[in-house]
């Protein structure tokens, strides 16, 4: 069998036909052509996932992907032992060696082993239970929910909510994350206490800037007189002793499992902010349209599987053509913080310079994952997508449907755009002097679903689980740990401590700070 | 004289000592030590602006800046006759050739040439008077204010009004900038149309996303029974007449120069948004704030220019260590927008392949500016910065002074995680198993403001703007146009038009989205 470094000398030593020249219309059906042009092209890399409701299209036509490539990652994906690494990921196996556990995110969609499926749905069914009860009143006159949690504990929950929420909200919801009291005090502005509730989300219920905040929260309701704080609780956690050790009553304690990661954990009860939100029929179609691509994921091989295609050119950017970022431009107001989730999604999970074996990695491992929101971004960070010296990949998303109700010109304008950023970039063209020339031959991807539903959003989250982790396969790392962030918080905890000296830059900052021992 | 290549040469060719031995102790007034370590090492890469109230520090000492790096660079900016372009900059004169016009945004601050500097006082003046007349009731009632502008007309307004309006504020502010409907809808729905004004804001008065959302929120105050929508509008432009003719009342057009770029403009009457919020006495002391940064920067040579030593750091990751990214994060929740703004500043200034005298560029230009908000950052991104295989630099932003009223002990722990992230970048810590080793040795920069207030925002935004100013001019290129965001607005124009074909992928979109002519 080919090892993994010879596919890689392989893909350095393709041949490299610009975008331009895989287009070109004289292949199509050209006698002898080994590669197709044009519209046969974007046939062969552009696919649908359906979903309940409508369905999703991935056009991947527009990267440098070519059979040569493709072959080249295909024989990769054999050589990492994909298919059994992915058999491992939905037969609940352990594949967070390094903390020995399983990654069991894609059970509470209902994918994987039936046993812990079954343990997941019951979660989700309790989660609905006390969602529905609050809804018809039961904790009394609810109309906001301040959701406390930091990192994977927020950026789903906002996410979820800025998406979906817009036209229809059962409850009005904030997401506090940061230590700095300043994000806790605009939502207290906001709301009402007599009428709030408070969720705090903590995996591990230990999460400093989460408890501290909690605290304030409850130190809130109790200075504005709600009676009994601490019936005001929802915790969302997957160490439920420590919740009830922190006083919250075990009904309103909505555990999840200890092998769901925290940014992958918006399908278990951290997802709670949402269904109180958009309701728990809509919850359901997030996790069906989640489901619909494990199925994808999961039983589909080689090149046609639309999220291991992904990931492909992924790599094949980040370590063959040497892009250090890979950026993501959804031209929907709605989907506003869905870069911000991706970024942690992807760099949390594959920012690793070790192999799951404890090697060194061969190779450069995430990009940087940015973006923002089209058209917006088209008036900030385009002039160097266009004419920079960094060749960025970019991924477009948006809906046919429209998410606004105002003239058809706002979407059609919109989309208008995002397809001719996709072209603009591509093709590129000749200035009359330097400064106007555009190089062109950059490549995009364009997601595109039939509308932005609920369904939709699963469809798109799970998609790029599992682009991250068709990478981390292919690259042999290890993405459901995160050791990385440990430093930092153990340094925070010396300098608290006090006593201990650092270096002389951080011992005067504390010093300026009126911070030093 | 030395040439640019041959110290570029020079800088490439350089030792590279790490951060660690860089600060080891043992230099610290070692007989015969060339470099300074430790303590000396911060007092000579660390420094203050003061401003009319407070200052702010820039340290820069746990960069990998050297004696020999500094002094190279020195020379550099020396070959680059970076004290003829600042003082051309300063002086009116023009520094962006390709469109043959100055940059007079200091001007507005009261920097610069006399008559030019006479020209901006008085259209300060004439915003002024307005924002205090309509806080006085001269357009009656006014509680909300939807400000409608995309790029440079959005990006500084929403900054400034987020940053500094959440204690206090005048008036409730809405800043839409997406052609998507779903982002005005948002505005309307928080406003009651009979109290709310509309700002329009745009350069050229002819931005396609401004026009269509005016025209949709005129629509809106009809609608909802507002008598005379047009006399609800304030017109923020450089085309006064384009004003006139789509409609707006002289009086309610507020000029700014042509010569002030969009990304440069929050100083002009595109703060309107921001004075409104804030009030003018407020606005002019963020006005006072850019000044000091100003005369620092015109005024001092070499490295001890804060400023310039700054971007001393930035060519030195960008240019020889390979970095494709810098990295702000903003340990404060008040400057959650400012990586958004800093982005467009750099990557649409700095994002260029040409010479301002149209040669190719001899090496990279600006990195992809991205970051985000501590600690927030630390529990999603972190752990590529502290593990993974891309070399990112970082700056920390801080104020020492808390935004909030809570517990003491949100403002401690925050400042408190940004120092110990900026330590342990640094340090690294060797771990027990390979997945836990941080290898350290990497760079940050701390701004640690005294107070985070108006003057403390103005001044961070003009060490930016000259901060990307002096990139510019040590890399020979020209930061003031914008020629590569046109390809992608003529493809959509042409796509609007119809009849032509484009690439087959971009056909395929249009079909699919029911937009093929």
């Amino acid at each position: 069998m080919t090892t993994a470094a010879e596919l890689w000398t392989r893909l350095e030593n393709l041949p490299r036909p610009t975008l331009g020249e895989l287009f070109s219309a004289d292949r199509d059906g050209g006698e002898g052509a080994d590669e197709p042009g044009g519209a046969d092209r974007v046939a062969m890399l552009s696919g649908r996932i359906e979903l309940d409701d409508g369905g999703i299209l991935f056009d991947w036509s527009k990267t440098h992907l070519d059979r040569a490539a493709i072959a080249a990652f295909e024989e990769l994906a054999v050589a990492m032992d994909f298919a059994g690494m992915r058999a491992k990921l939905f037969g609940g196996e352990v594949v967070n060696p390094t903390e020995g556990r399983a990654a069991d995110h894609a059970t509470l969609r209902g994918t994987g082993d039936e046993a812990k499926v079954e343990e997941a749905m019951a979660l989700i069914e309790r989660m609905g239970m006390l969602v529905e009860a609050i809804h018809q009143g039961a904790l009394g006159e609810v109309e906001h929910l301040i959701h406390i949690g930091i990192g994977g504990s927020a950026l789903g929950p906002a996410l979820g909510v800025d998406a979906l929420s817009r036209d229809l909200s059962y409850c009005d919801v904030h997401v506090v994350s940061n230590i700095d009291g300043v994000a806790l005090e605009q939502a207290f502005a906001a709301c009402d206490p007599a009428k709030t509730l408070i969720a705090v989300a903590s995996k591990t219920f230990t999460t400093i800037e989460t408890m501290t905040n909690a605290e304030s929260a409850l130190k809130w309701l109790h200075d504005n007189g709600v009676s009994d704080p601490g019936g005001r609780v929802i915790a969302l956690t997957a160490n439920p002793e420590g919740a009830v050790e922190w006083g919250v009553d075990e009904t309103r304690i909505l555990p999840f499992q200890e092998s769901v990661g925290g940014r992958y954990s918006i399908w278990s009860s951290i997802g709670f902010p949402i269904a109180m939100a958009v309701g728990m029929e809509d919850f359901r179609a997030f996790l069906a349209g989640a489901r619909a691509v494990d199925a994808h994921f999961r039983d589909t091989d080689g090149a046609a599987n639309l999220v291991l295609r992904a990931a492909f050119a992924d790599l094949y950017y980040t370590r063959v053509r040497g892009c250090q970022t890979r950026a993501v431009f959804a031209y929907d107001e709605r989907l506003g913080l869905f870069p911000d989730y991706l970024q942690q999604l992807e760099m949390e999970s594959n920012g690793k310079r070790v192999t799951a074996d404890m090697r060194p990695v061969d190779g450069p491992t995430a990009p940087i994952t940015w973006g923002g929101v089209g058209t917006d971004a088209q008036h900030a960070v385009f002039q160097l997508l266009h004419q920079g010296t960094h060749l960025v990949p970019v991924d477009f998303i948006a809906s046919i449907a429209p998410g606004d109700d105002l003239d058809p010109a706002h979407h059609r304008i919109l989309l208008m755009n995002c397809f001719a950023q996709g072209a603009a970039l591509m093709a590129g063209k000749a200035g009359e002097d330097p400064a106007r020339n555009y190089p062109g031959d950059r490549p995009s991807a364009t997601i595109l679903c039939d509308d932005l539903d609920a369904g939709a959003l699963g469809a798109l989250i799970a998609f790029h689980e599992h682009r991250t982790f068709a990478n981390a396969v292919l690259m042999g790392i290890n993405p459901f740990d995160q050791f990385g962030v440990e430093l930092g918080k153990a340094m925070a905890k010396a300098i608290e401590k006090g006593g201990e000296e650092f270096d002389a830059s951080t011992d005067a900052l504390l010093k300026t700070a009126g911070l030093a021992g």
